[in-house]
């Protein structure tokens, strides 16, 4: 019997993976699903996939048997060994030019390594981003696949009427080379930290600083929503706060411990931003924010031993429109040093829709990039630049007043400085520069037109501050 | 002739090998210097050299030849590949028991691994953390060794005498096992960072925000360096403020271009931060304020595209206390991942002179620690409560200033928005929990005190807050 299997699943162990299958027959695509417990595969035959067209299998070698060639078989486990695992398993059931997905959360440079890999034994790989949650998943996430560029042709189809459309066009596109596609997610994943601190800090000016309570708070967030905050994540967040305990009828969100968890991808973005040498610092500070929420223990003790201060338009859409731009700058160096052509305005189309991070926001984003594919960054487009210019004044009223009031801000603050210091053309870098030599000769270049037989144009200058030292400067080695 | 050298030292190459071995030689030891430029060993004997009892060696056989037995052999040589090169050139010549001591800025997993590896051989490695620029390498630096325990008692004396004194106590201590003496080498630069940060906002204030002018900011200076924030760091400020070019008169430090460079401890301090999830915001804003710095073209242009706002007591010293809180929590964290045992109290009295972080300030950490070995934060210490509780209201007051004027403080601010964090037993966090457990089924816990049978205590909660979506939680995988 010829294979019918339009494409192979690995991994049932979550609901994610089970949705997406689900998705891709109601698509018209026949989906082989196998998982390591084999006994996970019946069930899911039996409960959630009953009376679709969805097939199982019980080994590596039936799944392969009844995919169509050229095979296309797509990884959700666990990021890491298991990957490197299953590509071992597959490999000698596998033809020249079949196709092995990574849609995991792996790093990138994993993927990278996994594609080169596959390619010297004619295997095509392709590492994809893949966003949206359980509900994503089941009726249409984001797609992010980049990797070997020769099996996009293969896989297109299917992606695009897999992942979420908005407005016709679909939430996927070729993101690029290599692990590309690992790589937008993790930022994509990044800003989602830096959404999702500024939306808490929001609701704690809200609720510590104006003294409103859960249901009054959801109405604001509810308004917000109707405008240019318009997202998932308000809308969640809109919806948790109405989310009241059947028990009593309070606010199930007061009932949740207050200490923030990380699967690694926030941390991954703000090192590769250090890396990069990127000032993103909006997520560095969301995934600090959730660390400092991990030391609850710590902290109540500190909250007896420190006390606080004696006791309109907000400052979330600035903020966030910072994290954006952030995000970008980050994406555009690194494509920089890599050489890698990334498509801007494809991937916050990509990002529209079906993800964790989808809002009206991001077609304006998009449509800054369609109109000028060099954007420096997003404050230099007319409409954000418009945007920030509006918002400015209220945005530093309410930091303000957090500092007055005590309410901590980390993302807030942060954004505000990134924007200071951004438009800042003279920052007081030059006495850092100052102090780095003196105390360890590394040498300052003069500002331009400040030119002169002191400070030359053009050279690394070192100056014997105290008369005292040497002229010896540090070019190789400091202390 | 039986040999006479106490120590060797390798790499001549920058002013601070030439002023160590000149310190050294200054206690009282017998230094024999080498340099793989073996013009270089001639240079310094026949100059700054001249007249002292350091003698020359043409080659490492030479080197080992003129060494007291157990051989001391130091060297300052570029992190990384040099190293290893001189340990492998070395380790034929040495006897058993012979201690290599790398006085450079390795990274501190190369150190561990080195301890290691020649500890395999009978041979001692230790890694010393060696700060104060050419002055403090020349009158007394501070010296952090770690590594094989077994060399302190053969190296301790020639340490401790070439150390800077502070009332009678050597800024050198053992610091502890593997990578532990430029570990904390490491997170003495991450502060450094965050000082001068500070240092730099507070000048951006007061120049930007009061309208001062160099030699009025100067004198605030000069007047801090005589109380609480007495330190190396203010008193240089306070040198560079007033240093004019001899050209026209005008302050030197204004011609200095704005582009902070960095040579990689910093972010080193900011990565291992986040690699033991503690708060370190302040290097880490720090770091990322090196980077904002460094794209000068850009913020150039974008001081033209966005205009800012229409136009006491200090935060330098509350600011600086969360600095210095922020660092010991991260050796406090890595030492219990490591299983090392770091003296708290010798750190700061080893930072206490001799580096470039060296304040009054260190004099005040170090009775903290001493009074309360176990002290689980400097916030809670009565000295540093007291302090931060009295300087908390002109902080505010001066971070809302800077915000409505437009003036950044990334690290002001985030310092306050660490303390505020800090001292809050209840964080938004738990909106954070909420959002994850709704879109990706990551599970919650229940705040203590609000348990009951929807959200029961000891439990990873999942809520299927849309009545839509499963009831799997995602333990194994995310999206």
């Amino acid at each position: 019997m010829a294979p019918s299997g339009d494409i192979g699943l690995i991994g049932l162990a979550v609901m994610v993976s089970q949705n997406l299958i689900l998705n891709m027959n109601d698509k018209g695509f026949t989906v082989v699903a196998y998982n390591r417990t084999v006994s996970k595969v019946d069930d899911f035959l039996a409960n959630e996939a009953k009376g679709t067209n969805v097939q199982g299998a019980k080994s590596i070698e039936e799944l392969v048997a009844k995919l169509k060639t050229p095979r296309k078989i797509v990884l959700l486990v666990k990021a890491g060994a298991a990957v490197d695992q299953f590509i071992q398993q597959l490999e000698p059931h596998l033809s020249k030019g079949d196709i092995i997905i990574d849609g995991g959360n792996s790093h990138y440079p994993d993927t990278s390594r996994r594609v080169k890999d596959l390619a010297t034994k004619g295997l095509l790989f392709v590492g994809s981003g893949v966003s949206g949650g359980e509900e994503g998943a089941r009726y249409g996430p984001s797609l992010m696949p980049g990797g070997n560029p020769d099996a996009w042709p293969h896989i297109k189809k299917i992606f695009q009427a897999t992942a979420a459309q908005v407005q016709g066009d679909p939430c996927c596109d070729w993101v690029g080379e290599d692990g590309a596609g690992h790589y937008v997610k993790m930022v994509h994943n990044g800003i989602e930290y830096g959404d999702m601190q500024l939306i808490a800090e929001a609701y704690d000016i809200l609720k510590r600083g104006l003294g409103l309570d859960e249901p009054e708070i959801a109405k604001i967030f509810e308004k917000w929503n109707t405008g240019v905050l318009d997202s998932f994540l308000i809308e969640i967040t809109t919806n948790i706060l109405k989310y009241n305990d059947p028990v009593d009828g309070r606010p199930l969100v007061t009932k949740i411990l207050d200490k923030a968890g990380q699967k690694g991808t926030g941390k991954w973005t703000a090192i590769a931003a250090l890396d990069a040498g990127t000032a993103v610092t909006l997520i560095g500070e969301a995934v600090f924010a959730r660390c400092l929420s991990a030391v609850k223990d710590e902290r109540s003790r500190a909250s007896k031993a420190i006390s606080g201060p004696k006791k309109e338009v907000f400052p979330l859409y600035a903020s966030k429109l910072i994290s954006y731009t952030q995000g970008f700058i980050l994406m555009r160096e690194t494509a920089k040093e890599l050489g890698w052509n990334l498509n801007y305005a494809g991937i916050a189309r990509m990002w529209r829709g079906g993800c964790i991070i989808k809002s009206v926001f991001l077609a304006d984003i998009t449509k800054a990039y369609e109109k000028t594919p060099g954007l420096e960054s997003l404050l230099f487009d007319d409409f954000f630049n418009k945007a920030v210019h509006k918002a400015q004044e209220g945005w530093r009223r309410v930091i303000a007043q957090s500092v007055l009031w005590g309410v901590p801000t980390p993302a807030f603050s942060t954004a505000l400085a990134f924007f200071d210091g951004y438009r800042s053309e003279i920052l007081p870098a030059n006495l850092i520069q100052a102090q780095r030599d003196y105390f360890g000769a590394h040498t300052f270049r003069v500002l331009p037109g400040a030119e002169n037989n002191t400070v030359p144009a053009g050279q690394d200058i070192h100056i014997n501050w105290t008369g005292r030292g040497g002229n010896v400067s540090a070019s190789t080695y400091i202390v």
